[in-house]
């Protein structure tokens, strides 16, 4: 979807008849996958069988004109397809073949099933995210399958950028696992330093004080007082300066480790007054902060709306529906409010197979009676 | 640091002595950024005070040779130093110039401060991470943060693939908060179908049951059922046939519908043996599954290994530190299991200065005397 938004054609392969599984995951509008239209939008689609001869040999054809080529079957499907990067290298040495995978292309694990849902918890991912007195917690989005798919566009790029510098192509070999591993960052260096495996931590920042969410009134809030200069205003703010006077808080480093002592003074402070009201105050003092939106005030905010992070698609079925917009902004690529809708299985066959591949409109109507596309 | 990993030479500009704030960022490993060095390795640094106008003068000699700029100061920092795309365009039209952000270089709330916690908040992201009977969660990594990182560089790499067939250069300009919303994914579109913001979920994923993280007598085990073949299996190897026959739990809608009646028959028999009692029924099934891990056993994971995404780097004050790999495999990448240290602040000054721009030993010492570098 992100190769799209930044001007990519990408044709989508699916099995005849029944196409992508995600068509057949919630939530649905109007009997139609609503997940499967957020991220398909301006693709096209060709109907393929990849079991039957005839419809691996039209892979081939293709192949030898793309650019790319993207899955992310169990390792070993591609090479039992007949359709391993060897192969697909002897009719177009120069192309860029990607894997994405639970495990990655190599290793002990290679061939196990994967979900997002286990690789957060292989990973730690779910170790520390939540709080102590809970059991380990999944991050609210597939942070697993997202993470390999940014980090598997990055590889596609940087190949496709080396092939334009070299000629070359290359494989590029991405695991849902290693991504997260490498989302990570400071816990691994955390354990690296004392031993320790980091614990869940709340809403609060690991090694900053104050710096997390906050009940209001009426409402939550999130604050982060990132340095001595907004700690002096932060005390100000709530009348408190005689902290600034108490060497148990002199520092962050101090703040941090009398958090306990600390934190309880100001959650009764703050709870006293409405979000509105400390807001306000906030917004004088210049002390960053923000409300804990829930995702349909998040896609209400002026800034969203300002960078046009929220756009919209029309579908026969489904009507109208928002989608995040393309959060990478550069000058050669226009900002369109709307989106071509996701396609219907093998909707650009004729296209595809006709103009691109030359087939005549007979044998594509032999082809789609013979099943194989 | 990943655009480092994939070949691309990297030169940090730091403020001189003082140098990059991160430096003072915990945790510290013999008085030692250990967090720096995690996120610097193979970098070069030069110093260079950007305020003085030989300072200025000096980047935009740099500029000229260079490929991309990257930024993350505050919307409008680099226009008062006089280094916007427009000045360093003059010297330098073909630069990829590339700013990273909390809010966007435009919008209302542009010029704001802003934190990954924020952001976390704002986007609604901190509204589905967690438990319904908890405080709003944060991830437990700098999404935040991360998310900006990938992004950015895949607006930075996709910039040179443009640049490479057009020879035409661009401004990259993405927001964290943007970022958040693309990674938002199925929450926005579970909003956009019954209007309603989606709550967190805890363990459990939104629309597949069961898949989620369970108890076992010792552990946590994730599992991920995730069609009716799994179903099958799982409820064979739990010894509970009994449940295929009941219509409430048919399939995978019905029995995310009626979740509250079946979990707690699968929590009561899981909870009676210990993980690695259920590894083994669930490998001999061949059922997907996970042990819920620390960071450290994710650090020793065989798979983890296998794929080389534990590297070491050795500094004189550290000694050896442990960090994540690249997880973007590619043909025409090497694989080595150790990384060049982080520089020291200025510790390329005499290959930058000297070598590439062409200044003479005694033009660099009067630089340093004077504070320029």
């Amino acid at each position: 979807m992100l190769m799209q938004e930044l001007g990519a054609e990408v044709i989508k392969v699916e099995m005849p008849l029944r196409g992508d599984d995600a068509r057949y995951f919630g939530p649905f509008k109007n009997g139609k996958s609503a997940y499967f239209m957020s991220v398909n939008r301006g693709k096209k689609s060709i109907s393929l069988n990849l079991k039957s001869p005839k419809g691996k040999a039209i892979l081939l054809k293709l192949a030898e004109k793309a650019d790319v080529i993207t899955e992310n079957f169990r390792p070993g499907t591609m090479e039992k397809l007949g359709l391993s990067y060897d192969e697909i290298k002897k009719v177009n040495p120069q192309i860029i073949y990607a894997s994405t995978s639970g495990f990655g292309q190599t290793g002990p694990d290679s061939k196990k099933p994967a979900y997002d849902m286990l690789v957060q918890a292989m990973s730690g991912m779910m170790s520390i995210t939540g709080w102590q007195d809970k059991p380990p917690t999944r991050v609210g989005v597939s942070i697993g399958d997202l993470g390999a798919g940014l980090y598997t566009i990055i590889g596609i790029i940087s190949a496709l950028y080396s092939r334009a510098i070299t000629g070359k192509g290359q494989r590029v070999d991405v695991a849902m696992l290693d991504c997260q591993l490498s989302l990570l960052e400071n816990a691994i260096v955390r354990h690296d330093v004392n031993g320790e495996s980091p614990k869940p931590g709340g809403n609060q920042h690991p090694t900053i004080t104050p710096f997390q969410v906050f009940r209001t009134k009426d409402s939550y809030m999130a604050i982060s007082v990132g340095n001595n200069a907004m700690w002096q205003n932060f005390c100000k703010l709530l009348k408190r300066e005689d902290l600034l006077e108490n060497p148990d808080f002199a520092d962050n480093m101090k703040r941090t480790e009398n958090r306990d002592k600390l934190l309880p003074q100001f959650e009764e402070i703050l709870e006293k007054q409405n979000l509105a009201y400390w807001e306000k105050l906030f917004d004088q003092a210049k002390l960053p902060y923000s409300p804990v939106n829930s995702i349909g005030e998040a896609m209400q905010h002026p800034q969203v709306a300002a960078r046009n992070m929220i756009v919209e698609t029309t579908d026969s079925i489904t009507g109208k529906m928002k989608m995040a917009g393309n959060p990478i902004k550069m000058t050669n690529i226009p900002e369109e409010k709307t989106r071509v809708a996701p396609p219907e299985i093998g909707q650009h066959n004729k296209e595809i197979y006709g103009t691109v591949l030359g087939f005549s409109e007979s044998e594509i109507k032999a082809l789609e009676a013979e099943g194989v596309i």
